[in-house]
Formats: C-alpha cells, sequence, structure tokens
C-alpha cells in the first residue's frame, strides 16, 4: 500500500460538497487497495477571509506545503465581487498556487460517449475528443509585474510577462505527455501581434526539435478558439499559456457537456494540486445539485500524478464511466429527460460511484 | 444621390478576390440609388511590404485619411511569419486602426436560417441567435507599452493597459446598439484576478446607469467563452476589450456556420473601416474558392455606418438571405451536400448577389 498526505481545501459554493464526494472516493479507493491516505482540512477564499481574515492563511500554505497533494474545492463568491484583486478568494488560489509552484496545468476535456447528446455541439462533431490542455500557470497576464489600477489617472494594466525558461518547462510536459497520447502538439500564441507570443513560438518550436515523434502545429488563439468547435477530434495536446488556457478549456468544457465533468491537476512544483475547472457556484451550493464528477475526476488524477495509482486511477474513471452508463445524470447533465436517465443529488451520485468502484 | 470616397484596400490571400465582390455589390448599389461611390485602390499588408518595403506605406494611410470609408480584404501570409511583430503585414491593419482612430468594432454574429445545419452546434442551440460583438479596437495588448522581446534577458511582455475614458467610449457605443436591438449588454472581463479588468467593470457599470432601460450583465471571459456555445440566444450586445473580442467573435462564427460569413465595421473615429472578420486564408487563395459573403456583408455594414444609408444596406442583407434559401453555397459552406445545394465559386457568389439585388 501507499502513504500520503492529501490537504483538502474544499473552499466556497459548491466546493465543500463535491470535494467530500471525491474524498470518499479517495477512502474507498485505500480500502480498497491497502493505501493509507492522510486528510487534513483547512482553509482557503471566501471561507478563508471570514475566518481568518486572508484568502490563503498561513496555516494553510505550511500545511499545503508539507503535505503530498492537495486537493482543492472552489474559491470565489458574490460577496467579495467588490474587492481588488489581492484580496479576494481568488488572490488565495493564486498564491498557493504560485507557492507550490506547479506550472503545468494538466486539463483534459474528454467527450463521455453516454454524455454526447448533453454537448450543445452536434454528437457526430464531439464524439470520440479527447483533448488534454497543457495549460502555463504561473505565468502571463496573472502574475505580470507590473500591475495597477491607479485611480489618479483613472488607468490601469497588467503585464503578459514569460521568460524562455517558464515556456521550456511546460512544453515539455506538453510533449512528454503527447508521446504517451496520439503523438501530435498545438500550440496556441497570438504572435501575428503580441511579442511575448513570439517568444512563445520561437521557445516551442525549438523544444519540439527534442521530440521528433510528436507532431507540433501552432494557432493563433482566436482560430484556436473558432477550431476547437468545429474539429475537436483534430486535437491531442494543447499547449498554451496562462489566461489562454483558462478562456480554451473552459470552452472545452462544451465537448464534455458540462464543465461540472472536468477534473485538472497542476504538476511541475513542489506540491501537486488538483482541482476541479469548475468554480464555486455559489447560487446552487448547498442544493444537492452540484455535479462531483468533476472532483472525483480529479481524485483519479491525484492517484495517478501523485501517488503513481495509475490502475487505481483507471478504477475511478471507469466506475465514473459506468454510473453514467447507468443513466444517473446530476442536474446540469440532465437537460432533456430521456428514457432511463435518473437525475440524482450531489451524494446520491458520489454514492453511486463509491458502489461501483 | 449620396457621395462617398471609398479607399479600396484588398491585401493578401483572399483579400483581392472577395473584396471585387464587395465592390461590384457597392457598385450595383450606386447605380441602383443613384450614388456616387468613388473607388481609390492601394496596398497595404504583404502586398505592400513587397511592393514598398512598408506594411503600411504613407501614401495609402493617406489616402485612408481622405477618403469617407476604407473597405479592407484580409492581410497576413505564412511568408512573413518570421517577422517581428512590428514589421508584419498585421503591423500595417493595426496601424491602420490606430491612425483612423475608430474604437468600436462591431462584429455581429447571425444565425441565417437557411445556414443552421452548418453549425458544428445543434440547430436548435444556434437557431435564432443574433449577437452583436463591440470590441474595444485600439487598447489592450495591442497596443499597450512597454512591449518587447528581450533577447539578453530571453524574456517578453506586453501591457494590457486601459483608461477609464477608452472604457467610456465604447461602452457607450454598446449601450446605444444595444437600445435599438433587444436591450442587453454583456460585459466581458476577467475582473477576478486583473487590475485592468477591475478598472472595465467598474467604468462599465457606472456608464450603464445612463441607459436604464437596457440591462446590463458581467461575465467572466472563461465562463462567456462557455455560455456562447451553451445558450448563444441568450446574448444580445457584448462588449469586451481587444483581445478578448478577438478571441470570442472568431468562437462565435460557429454560430453563423463559416468564419467566411462574418462582416465589421470599426466606428468613432476620424474614418470608419470595414473588413470581413476572415483573415487572408492563403491556402485557399485565387482558387475561387473564398466566401465573398463576409465581404459583401462588410459592404453593407459601409453603407449603413458611413452613407447612412440604411435601406440599401439591407437591400444587400436581404439578396444574401435570398442566395442562401435558393441553396447557392460556397466551399467553406458546403460541408454536406444536401438536396438543393448548389457549389459555387467566389465570384458565381458575388454574381449571385448582384443579380439578386
Ligand atoms: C478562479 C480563477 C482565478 C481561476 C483562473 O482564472 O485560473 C479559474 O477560472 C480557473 O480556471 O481555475
Ligand atoms: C490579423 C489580426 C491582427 C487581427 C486581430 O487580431 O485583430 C484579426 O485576427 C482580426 O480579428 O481582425
Amino acid at each position: 500500500g501507499k502513504t500520503l498526505k492529501i490537504l483538502v481545501l474544499a473552499g466556497d459554493g459548491i466546493g465543500p460538497e463535491v470535494t467530500q464526494q471525491a474524498v470518499h472516493a479517495l477512502r474507498s479507493v485505500a480500502d480498497l487497495g491497502g493505501h493509507h491516505f492522510e486528510f487534513k482540512e483547512m482553509a482557503i477564499g471566501g471561507v478563508a477571509i471570514k475566518k481568518e481574515g486572508s484568502p490563503l492563511p498561513s496555516s494553510t500554505l505550511e500545511a499545503a506545503l508539507d503535505s503530498d497533494a492537495v486537493l482543492l474545492g472552489a474559491v470565489g463568491g458574490n460577496e467579495f465581487n467588490q474587492l481588488p484583486p489581492d484580496r479576494r478568494p481568488e488572490a488565495g488560489l493564486l498564491g498557493l498556487r504560485q507557492a507550490l509552484g506547479g506550472f503545468a496545468n494538466l486539463r483534459p476535456s474528454f467527450a463521455w460517449p453516454s454524455l454526447s447528446s448533453n454537448s450543445p455541439l452536434k454528437p457526430e462533431v464531439v464524439e470520440g475528443s479527447d483533448i488534454l490542455f497543457v495549460r502555463e500557470l504561473l505565468g502571463g497576464l496573472y502574475f505580470g509585474e507590473p500591475r495597477q489600477w491607479d485611480r489618479e489617472t483613472n488607468s490601469a494594466w497588467n503585464t503578459m510577462r514569460y521568460t524562455r525558461d517558464e515556456v521550456v518547462r511546460v512544453t515539455r510536459i506538453a510533449f512528454e505527455l503527447a508521446g504517451k497520447r496520439r503523438k501530435k502538439v498545438t500550440s496556441v500564441d497570438k504572435a501575428n501581434v503580441l511579442e511575448v507570443s513570439q517568444l512563445w513560438r520561437a521557445t516551442v518550436t525549438e523544444v519540439a526539435r527534442d521530440y521528433p515523434d510528436v507532431a507540433l502545429d501552432h494557432q493563433y488563439v482566436d482560430a484556436c478558439a473558432m477550431h476547437l468547435m468545429n474539429t475537436p477530434r483534430n486535437f491531442d495536446v494543447v499547449v498554451t499559456e496562462n489566461l489562454f488556457g483558462d478562456i480554451l478549456s473552459d470552452e472545452a468544457a462544451v465537448i464534455t457537456g458540462s464543465l461540472g465533468m472536468l477534473p485538472s491537476a497542476t504538476i511541475g512544483g513542489a506540491v501537486n494540486l488538483y482541482e476541479p475547472v469548475h468554480g464555486s457556484a455559489p447560487d446552487i451550493a448547498g442544493k444537492g445539485l452540484a455535479n462531483p464528477l468533476g472532483a472525483i475526476l480529479t481524485a483519479a488524477m491525484l492517484l495517478r500524478h501523485s501517488g503513481g495509482l495509475e490502475s487505481d486511477a483507471q478504477a475511478i474513471e471507469a466506475s465514473v464511466r459506468q454510473v453514467l452508463e447507468q443513466g444517473y445524470r446530476t442536474a446540469d447533465l440532465a437537460r432533456s429527460s430521456s428514457p432511463g436517465i435518473q437525475v440524482v443529488t450531489t451524494q446520491e451520485m458520489g454514492k453511486q460511484v463509491n458502489e461501483t468502484l
């Protein structure tokens, strides 16, 4: 059996309810496989602001750095919308990402066969799609200095900045992952306008030479936003800078049919960070409506990337597939009430996955 | 009749062939309506680099400033991909945009009924969609200083910058246009992370108070990229910064079924600029495959916004609708060969529109 210290940061909105189901899945895997997973829970985001006056209390940060993996729910809430970026719940998440040091945010966007009718895209367009976004997570506009809202001049600015080394390291991860998949990398930039994208493109092109068996394609971000919808099957691994990855991976949620299905793993740093792609969704929080499958699939990524437990990860993924095939759906997935579809709560969905495990 | 001096900048790739058809349509309108349109042609982009060593020769710029409206085709080509941003064909376009001073780029994304099966989105998702993007065109990362690729430190940066006044003026245009439509503005930003977006959101919120009959909604750019695909009918006018508008309006091309259908008008400056949204598409240039309807609909916007010729604009739009209903399609629109569909060349498509006029 394997031993893992997992820090659980459930956060705001639907964070706690979906994270609870992910923890259940991890506990089941531990029981079945004889692993020893030690869970600790701490505060982040809006919850931490209220309890401790900071979106990322130092106790949380210390516990995160002391763990083998961090499992996060979601942060953010409407009541904080008036605060400046550096005091919002999101600042806690961004500070955590930076402190943990993971620069490669892996976001798979997979067309689950039994959900193909859930997508706004035609079934024949999405069927068979299997995209892995590798989003650079520590650079670009999110962290670039200088940044300011200057109230005297009534102007504001942020900086999109990359160094060559930052591009090299995330590109290597993309190519290595592509080598184990369909051997194709699409790098996305805006090199016809931005200097920072020119550095990006030149660096990716250079790194690609070390991976002769993987094909490289460059796309402008505007064109890519369109191609992803027209021909999603043409993509294998997509590597891109922080904000482009934020936008494109959310857009690609429509391939899966719901943001609620999407997991993510951030690797490459001191401690890996695992978070579903969906946000805190305050409007449906606490109502049992949230889809826990994104969080549960995130737990599978934790097993894969922090535990080296590939077969356990696959067991969770197979359970999710089976539960979907049996017709279980949370509200976000149950647009049309077809025969054989059964709408379940967050908890019931988690329970189904556990029983299938 | 109306007199208009129109500068035609056909540019690169498919620019010349589609622009030719747009000019035909304008000539027909002039003949029918007793207008006097004077056309002048000059070079921009790659063609200008080759002929005159600059993507925006001063003669072109002078002629543009001396005209009543500029009709542009497209710029860019693969042979220029190695040049730095400030010497590429695109720099000519960006320099022209800046010199003409138009800050509001209007990009309608309209679900033509007879094209609903062309979209990768389900017909029931796109039917009835009618979105007007108002993209800020002179600010943000495109023009923000400082910007540099520093080869010594191997790093690069661009600046996303806005002043309050820049946001105010484009927001006013969005609200005024929404007042004549379905009275709804969606402002798109990333205010949970970026200071520049916080200024954006605060300013839009303030301007909105002057338009009490128009509803305002704020969305984060990542969420918007998803909502546009899930529920396109929920959008009326979308106002956003330069790069977000670039990405989202290209993405929204899938609502129409093809980028080749999309027109744009840039207003608010000394001289209005009209350009189809599609690029130079070098791979299909000169083959008669390009769709001229984006350029022809752009000509309609020229009549509307520079000529005050609303009924002439509508005549062109009605002709386009009729030609589509009759089953004429350029290659980009003719994915599936259904009965009644006739694939035509760029020239034939232009001719059909003209005859219908
Ligand atoms: C909550 C927000 C700061 C975050 C981001 O933009 O990175 C979210 O949208 C995401 O994609 O994880
Ligand atoms: C060609 C390029 C500079 C341009 C832009 O990014 O503005 C194009 O993509 C557009 O949308 O008009």
